[in-house]
């Protein structure tokens, strides 16, 4: 039964990620939710208590995923730090169910949008960016130890290059092509090596 | 008549600008635009065929007033490259009526949100784009001759730059503070003078 009822919840949070990342948030109804997920409303009422709360929901648990990629990406491959954020940011540019990574990024779809609607949202995006800017820094500290990369400050080398993947991801998304990414790809190498 | 009528219409566009710079495009109603700008609904189908005709040609008013500016800054304002575009940046900071002036920006409010919902406003917003990009590379070209900028590849560095502080005024929604636009600002002084 357990089991049953954390599908049922985890399958409301991935077709409300799949509509968010097509639609945005405001431009995604309840029902059309509801219709593509195949569920009854009392279902998405026993689990969230409003549209905004399944919002703060489906960033939780996107997020909740995404730490373990890069506990996976920039702490448990091996690697010198540079070749782990290297690899780490090149895979914003691959391919995964017809939707490039960058893309699939919450922080960049959503972050305009709801910043000014919603604070909780909002707060629960902020937490995430922190998070990966966080990760990020350490890869730095990393690269900076093992010589691999040239920083003198790692927490605002990760802001820099965390501002320059949302603005180029933005970018391609107005582009429809990976070129902004491949740019943004080519100056964090000359950022981290110069 | 003629400045009655344009008046009415660049009033609907005024209103409209400030209502989605509040509410993103999805969010914000017909009837909510037409109720704050106190005109009927047959003076918006006067000008407009569309809500998305509307929000094309707030993009297009938008970006008629911002080359006037980059022209302004970039190319009439005195000083070395470095100057200007510096002073360029240094005014994303700057609050204008209650808001701080990166936030005026619709790229970064709108670009991704309406990038998956509309292609004539996405082709919109990235006309603007690269006319900024072209701007600020225009002027990185000038400092590279007058000795203020060290760059090898004056778009290549536009558009880290850009992107750079689209990703800068979007984590600055998120943490309602200035500070990723100040990280930015010293970031764009090192990669500039570097």
């Amino acid at each position: 039964m357990t089991v049953k009822t954390e599908t049922t919840k985890q399958h409301i949070l991935n077709t409300g990620y799949e509509l968010i990342l097509s639609k945005g948030f405001s431009a995604m109804g309840l029902a059309e939710l509801l219709k593509t997920a195949e569920v009854p409303k009392g279902s998405f009422y026993h689990y969230f208590n409003s549209k905004e709360h399944f919002g703060e929901a489906v960033i939780a648990d996107y997020f909740s995923n995404y730490v373990e990629l890069l506990d996976t990406l920039l702490v448990q491959t091996p690697g010198s730090g540079l070749e782990r954020l290297m690899n780490y940011f090149e895979r914003w540019l691959e391919f995964e169910n017809g939707r490039c990574k960058a893309h699939k990024c919450l922080i960049v779809k959503l972050g305009a949008e709801v910043s000014d609607l919603s604070d909780t949202m909002r707060e629960e995006l902020l937490k995430g960016a922190e998070l990966i800017t966080a990760a990020i820094a350490q890869c730095i500290e990393l690269g900076i130890k093992d010589g691999s990369i040239d920083s003198q400050n790692s927490l605002s080398s990760a802001n820099t290059l965390y501002h320059l993947w949302l603005g180029a991801t933005l970018m391609s998304k107005l582009t429809q092509s990976l070129e902004p990414l491949q740019s943004a790809l080519n100056a964090t190498r000359s950022l981290l090596k110069k």
